[in-house]
C-alpha cells in the first residue's frame, strides 16, 4: 500500500497552484512577445490620431467662408503636409488620413465640390455644399488619448494586440517571464527515439519528446535532461543539471509501452529485487527529497494517470548559472510512465501550472458540454479523463436512433448544430493512439456499466477548437450572404 | 468608380483557394514538428510492444505446470533480462512491462503467489491460483503491428502524435513545407513603432507587426520587407526583396490611423495630385502587376475591408536564392490600410491560403452559432465581421430579460450553458481596439436597423477558445468528482 493519501483532481490542482508563484516580469521586444502576459498596463505615447485628421479626400476649409469659388493654395496629403496655416478665402486639398491644417475646420469632400480651370496656373475648386464645424474631421486623441491605459497588466498580446502596441509606440514590453521546464526519461531499458533496431527489452523513449513538445507549447522554455539510468546517482545527476540549467519546473517519467500499475517516479527508480514480493516503494529518493524540500501528494483518483506525484524542492540562494532570474524553488513532477497517463496528467496538473507561473489569470482547462455518440464504459473504481474530439455541426446519425432522438428533444430540433464527441477509440492507458487528434477530454463518471450515447457530459478543451473538424455545414446567419 | 468587380468573401475565398498549392514536401525533425502536416504516411518500424510483455508484477510462468511449489529460476526486469528460455518446473520473476522469457506462456501476478523461505540460496514462491496460456501477457504488436500504419498523409502532428512518432522511431517527418510571408508597409508618412516622437503627420507602422506576428502564428516564415516610400521604384524594390527572399506570399498594407475609403494598395501607392478630382486609380503600379501576373479581385463587399485586392504573380524558374525550394508563383494580398480591416481580412482570405500551402485539408475557419448579449447596429450596404468575445456558461443577466427570455425559451432553460458572444465595441474601422480580446468574428447580415440581443448568429472563430474568458463555473459530468 502506498502511503499517499488519494486525492482527486481538484485537490491536486489546487495543491499545485497553492505553491505555483506567478513569476517576475522581464522585457520583450514586441516582435517576439505574441503569447505573452503583460506584467505592468501599457499607456499610450502619444493620442491617436496623433493630429486633426481627415476622413475623406476633399477640401479643408474654413467652414465660414461658405459656397462660393476658390483657389486650391496648398495640399496635405500623407507625407507631404501644408508648410503654413490655411487662410480665410481659401482651400487647401486633402487626402483621406492626412492632417488638417491649422486654420481649417472642416473637411468637404470630392463628391461635394466642383474641379474649375486653372488661372494664374493656379488651381481653384467651386464648393457645392456647405460643411459645418468639425465635419469630417477625426479630433486628435478621438481613438486614444495620450497616456492612457491601452492594455491592462495581466492582458495576452495577441495578433490585434500587436498592433496596438505597434501603434503607440510600445516596442519594449513589460510581460510576466516565462517558465524553463526541464524533462527527464528514467530507466535502464529506455533507448532514444532515433535508435533504429531495438534491443531485448528495450523501448524507445516517447515521453521525453513529447513533454517537451507540450512545455514548448504552453510557451516554456524548455531544457532536455536526457534519459537517466536506475540508479540514485543517475537521477541525483539529472536533478542537478536541471537545477543548474535555472529550469522553474522539473518534469520526469519512467517510459513504458504497457502498465496498469505504473511505479511511482522519482521515488521508485530503483526497482524491486528479484523473487521479492515487497509491493512498497523503495525509498532511495524519497528522503532525498524529503530533506531537500516537500512532497505534497503522491496518488490521484484518476482514470488514466493515478501515481502521479508532486514535490517541490528550495533553490538555494545564488543557485543556478549567472544572470539567471532568481528562484525560490522547484515544482518537480513526477508523471506516470504510461505515455497517455503522462499526456493527461500534463494537461490536468502540470500546464494549469505553467500558465500561472506565465501571468494567466485563469490557468485551468475549460470546460464545456458536449453530447456523446457512443457508449463509453464505465470504470467502478474512478473518474476517467476519456480522450475525444470535439466538433461543432448536427447531431450524426452513426451514434443511433436512440440518442439522436435524446438529444434532439434537448435542444429543440433534429436539424439543430449540436457540439458532440467522437472518442478516439480504446482507452486503455498504454494506448498512444487514444490520444491522436484528441482535443478535449471528458470527464467520465466512475459507476459501472456504460454512459449510453446521447448523454451530455462536461469536457475540457486540450487543443485549437479553430483546427476541430468539419463535419458538414454551419448554418450562416440569415441574410449574411 | 473601381474597375473590379465587386465580389462576396465566399467568392474571394475560392478565388484564392483555386490558385494556391500546396507546398512540396521536406524533412523535419521530431523535435520541431508539432504544427507541421505530415506529406506522407509514417509507418511503424517495429511492433509495439516489440516483446511479449508482462502486464503485472508476479512470475512469467509454463502454464501447464499448474498449482504448487516452483523454484525462481531468473529474473525479467527492463534493463536486465533473463539469458536463458524457461524451463517447465520453473518461474521467472517479471515486473510490469518486462520481457516474458521465452518458454513462459502465462504472468500470475504477486497477489495470487506466495513468497516461500529460500533453500540452498534459491528463492522459491508457491503458485495460490493456475493460470490460463496467454494471462496477463500483451502479445508482440498488440498495440501497433510492424509495418502498420500509425499516423496518415494529410495528419497534424501535434503533442501527442509527437509521443506516437517518438515510440515508432520516426524522428525525421515527411511534413508539408511551411510558406515564407514577406510582409510590407507602405506610405511616406509611415515611420518604425519605435519612432519615439512623431513628426508632423507622422503614423507609426502598427499593420506590419501586427502581420508578421499573425504569419508566424500560422506558422509561416516571415520575411519583413519593412516600409516602402510612395514610388513605383520603392515598391518594385521591395518585390523583389520579397522574391529574392523566397517568399510564397506578399502582404501590403498602407497602414492608416482611419479612413473610411482606403485607396487601393499596389494599385494606388500614388496618391491623387493636388487638386486633383480624379477618384480612379494612378495605375503606375497595375500595369507592372498585369504585365508580371494577374489580378484576380480588387474589391470584395465585406465590412470592414472592402478594398482588397489580390494577385498573383509567376516566378521565374531558377529565381531566389540558391537552395531555396521551387516555386511557381507569388500570391500577392493587398490588405486595407486601416489595421482592423487588415486584421480581418487576413484571417478570412490570407490565413485560409497559408493554411492550405502548409497542407491543412480544412483551411477556412471553423464555424459556430452564438447567441448575441447585445443589440449590433446593422449596415444596410455590406454584411459585417463583428469582433467579438465568445464564451460558454449561463447567459448572462446584462444582456437584459428580453434576450435572456429569448435564449432560454429556444435552448430550454435560463440555466443550461450556451456559446455567447461578447461585442468587443465600436467596430469603426480604425479603432484597432475593437480586435482586442476578438476571439471570433460574427457574420452580421447587411440590413437596417439593428440586430436584438438574444439572437443567434454565426461566428468564425479567429483565435484558441481553450484561453475564452471563464464566466462562471460550468456543472460537471453528474457524479464526476
Amino acid at each position: 500500500m502506498s502511503q499517499y493519501k488519494m486525492i482527486s483532481i481538484p485537490e491536486a490542482q489546487e495543491a499545485v497552484l497553492a505553491v505555483t508563484p506567478v513569476l517576475g516580469p522581464e522585457e520583450a521586444p514586441l516582435g517576439s512577445a505574441v503569447g505573452r502576459i503583460l506584467a505592468q498596463s501599457v499607456s499610450a505615447r502619444d493620442s491617436l490620431p496623433p493630429f486633426p485628421a481627415s476622413i475623406k479626400d476633399g477640401y479643408a476649409v474654413v467652414s465660414s467662408d461658405g459656397l462660393g469659388d476658390y483657389p486650391v493654395a496648398s495640399e496635405s496629403r500623407p507625407g507631404a503636409l501644408p508648410d503654413a496655416p490655411l487662410q480665410p478665402g481659401t482651400v487647401c486639398y486633402i487626402t483621406t488620413g492626412a492632417p488638417v491644417p491649422a486654420g481649417a475646420d472642416a473637411v468637404i469632400q470630392v463628391e461635394d465640390t466642383q474641379k474649375l480651370p486653372a488661372s494664374d496656373g493656379r488651381a481653384a475648386v467651386r464648393i457645392l455644399k456647405a460643411a459645418k464645424p468639425g465635419q469630417d474631421i477625426r479630433p486628435v486623441g478621438s481613438d486614444i488619448q495620450q497616456g492612457a491605459e491601452v492594455l491592462a497588466a495581466g492582458e495576452r498580446v495577441g495578433v490585434a494586440e500587436v498592433g496596438i502596441l505597434a501603434t503607440v509606440g510600445a516596442t519594449a514590453l513589460p510581460v510576466v517571464r516565462r517558465p524553463v521546464v526541464a524533462v527527464l526519461s528514467t530507466g535502464d531499458e529506455v533507448v532514444e527515439p532515433s535508435t533504429a533496431a531495438l534491443g531485448p527489452g528495450q523501448i524507445r523513449d516517447c515521453n521525453r519528446s513529447m513533454l517537451l513538445a507540450a512545455a514548448a507549447a504552453a510557451g516554456a522554455g524548455v531544457v532536455d535532461l536526457g534519459i537517466a539510468g536506475d540508479t540514485e546517482g543517475s537521477v541525483e545527476g539529472a536533478l542537478q543539471r536541471a537545477l543548474d540549467a535555472g529550469a522553474d519546473v522539473l518534469i520526469t517519467s519512467a517510459p513504458r509501452t504497457l502498465t496498469l500499475s505504473t511505479p511511482l517516479i522519482l521515488l521508485q527508480t530503483v526497482r524491486p529485487p528479484p523473487g521479492g514480493v515487497s509491493m512498497g516503494d523503495k525509498d532511495l529518493i524519497k528522503p532525498l527529497l524529503a530533506r531537500q524540500g516537500e512532497i505534497h501528494f503522491g496518488r490521484v483518483r484518476m482514470k488514466p494517470g493515478k501515481p502521479l506525484t508532486f514535490a517541490t524542492l528550495p533553490v538555494a540562494a545564488g543557485a543556478g548559472a549567472p544572470g539567471q532570474p532568481a528562484r525560490e524553488k522547484v515544482l518537480v513532477f513526477g508523471l506516470p510512465g504510461n505515455p497517455v497517463s503522462s499526456f493527461v496528467c500534463f494537461n490536468l496538473v502540470v500546464l494549469p501550472a505553467l500558465r500561472k507561473m506565465s501571468g494567466w489569470g485563469a490557468p485551468l482547462l475549460r470546460r464545456v458540454r458536449v453530447w456523446t455518440t457512443s457508449a463509453l464504459k464505465l470504470d467502478p473504481e474512478r473518474p476517467e479523463y476519456h480522450r475525444a474530439t470535439i466538433c461543432y455541426g448536427r447531431y450524426p446519425e452513426t451514434a443511433g436512433a436512440a440518442a439522436a432522438g435524446a438529444v434532439a428533444a434537448a435542444v429543440g430540433g433534429a436539424d439543430a448544430c449540436v457540439w458532440y464527441a467522437v472518442s478516439t477509440g480504446n482507452q486503455i492507458s498504454s494506448r498512444l493512439l487514444s490520444a491522436r487528434s484528441a482535443n478535449a477530454l471528458l470527464e467520465v463518471p466512475q459507476a459501472s456499466g456504460a454512459l449510453a450515447a446521447g448523454t451530455e457530459v462536461s469536457a475540457l478543451i486540450i487543443d485549437d477548437l479553430g483546427r476541430m473538424p468539419v463535419p458538414g455545414e454551419v448554418p450562416v446567419t440569415e441574410g449574411f450572404f
